[in-house]
């Protein structure tokens, strides 16, 4: 917190529009009080669900920030999981071309992944982030104290992409991980969330603009979008960690299938995987569905499939 | 628009939408004829009005490009004056994140200023452009050859862009200038066209996101705006250039007021003005409203009012 009052000072921001999770908010009513007295400071609570990752919420936000004469200096800070990243990103991003933005994630999903890199989205006809900027955030302070009070759910969501970042690029990181039989906010160590955001924000200076190396970062997400994609068609939503691990699952295999990872390695993975998520039953037509979507990821160009392999169990390969 | 096949080409490109001026399909419908066999193309054709500047325009492109599976390496042409480029580039900014722009302007103003730089915007609670990103074109194409249908009225609401440029950096080119009687698309030189673009470009490769040297760009805009948001209020809009011209004409006695500009400069720039463009008259409630709306401005930052003051003809200073 006080890092977030030097650099309100610093900058001079005078007003702090909060845009946060209802449910964060009740939990954590207090947390932002220290900036009570240094700046003008608002909230826009909203429920903090997928349906509502779209233009209304965003539009609505505009009005706000509009009527309370929010100007470049102005800050806004995202408060709670990816959603609320998502929709901060997008509405710092396109107010006045862009004002503060700092992220507070409170999820592991978003301490990790949502919260940096700049990517923001909403959705548009149940296709997931088909709309949005790439936009800094200029801060981005994570407090592992919010994991004592976020569901298990929650966890297993933000722990797929743990098990992504170690395949993709730490061997250690997966062998350590091996140990854990359960998942809980004393079990997940704070060195792992660390490295998980070094490994990405490496590769983001890298490839800010996602053409390049940090695509490798979608290991596990074109299928699993589509899965994502598919049950909430169906009625039936899936959580994002929850459809990521299964991509995983299936984007292993077809590295196996391409001749990259081995047998042995493909059995370690789901192994590990299935320790903590339960399999996923898919019918005939699901699976054309799903192979279906998988053509309409952002990552495609010209209509051709983009897919990030394994090569071995800390190494991918852009195919 | 050989050079727009060759980019074409280059790039592999599959899906076109070309965002068009409905009057200047009218008058130019075979002009992108060339693109039918080299790509797919599809026309998205509004009437380009102010009051067609809004989200809903956007979200209606998202929906078409998402339904025709646009991807990031689809393009999109933005074909028309300053509202169409206004349109396009946030359109092209922030679907998918960002895919392929390029612009075609077809208005004087739309040539030397609004397709250049990557600003771009639509309106909220009457207030122009304050929702929008920076999002460069990847190519500006300029045929002057759509300044022979420009209507006059058009002509001028360039033309207050390039006094602006004169002023502000180009000494010649406001001697030059002083030689013109009449307005047409036979006085108005490509030369300075080309000047005008050039001096813009130099500006933004400095300052791309408008924090500093950019903002002289601005010289005439802040009471400009304030001109053009009165008098929509009043249900009798003026049209951007005018408001321009006579923010130029306001912002000229300001810089004059801060002791900047002499009192002979003063005149020969008003007369100038006042040559093509009829003066304003403005009632005390007027001069209130506008004293007002200058503090709503995009530039300002932690409510202080920034201006650009002419030092002399041909050079600004940022106060």
């Amino acid at each position: 917190m006080s890092r977030l009052l030097d650099y309100i000072q610093e900058h001079q921001i005078q007003k702090i529009a909060i845009l946060c999770d209802e449910r964060v908010w009740q939990h954590y009513p207090d947390y932002f009080q220290l900036l009570n007295g240094v700046a003008e400071v608002h909230y826009i609570s909203l429920e903090a669900i997928e349906a509502n990752k779209d233009i209304k919420s965003i539009v609505f936000g505009w009005n706000f920030l509009l009527e309370q004469k929010f100007d470049r200096n102005s800050l806004l800070i995202g408060w709670g999981g990816g959603t609320i990243c998502d929709l901060g990103g997008m509405l710092a991003a396109t107010f006045k071309r862009g004002i503060r933005l700092v992220n507070v994630p409170t999820t592991l999903l978003a301490m990790i992944d949502a919260a940096h890199g700049g990517k923001n989205g909403i959705d548009l006809q149940h296709q997931k982030n088909v709309i949005g900027t790439f936009y800094l955030p200029e801060k981005v302070i994570i407090d592992t104290n919010f994991l004592k009070t976020l569901p298990k759910k929650e966890l297993l969501n933000g722990f797929a992409e743990l098990i992504k970042y170690a395949l993709i690029g730490n061997i250690t990181l997966w062998e350590e991980m091996q140990k854990l039989i359960q998942i809980n906010h004393k079990t997940i160590k704070n060195e792992w969330i660390d490295e998980a955001i070094q490994f990405k924000m490496k590769l983001i200076e890298k490839d800010f603009y996602d053409n390049g190396v940090r695509q490798i970062l979608n290991f596990g997400h074109t299928v699993g979008h589509a899965i994502e994609r598919l049950f909430a068609e169906k009625k039936r939503p899936v959580s994002h960690g929850y459809a990521v691990a299964m991509g995983i699952c299936y984007e292993t295999y077809l590295s196996y299938k391409q001749e990259y990872i081995t047998l042995d390695e493909v059995e370690e993975i789901l192994r590990f995987i299935l320790r903590f998520y339960k399999p996923l039953s898919l019918t005939n037509s699901d699976i054309t569905y799903l192979a279906h979507y998988c053509f309409d990821d952002k990552k495609n160009k010209n209509g051709r499939l983009n897919f990030v392999s394994l090569e071995k169990i800390g190494k991918t390969t852009f195919v």
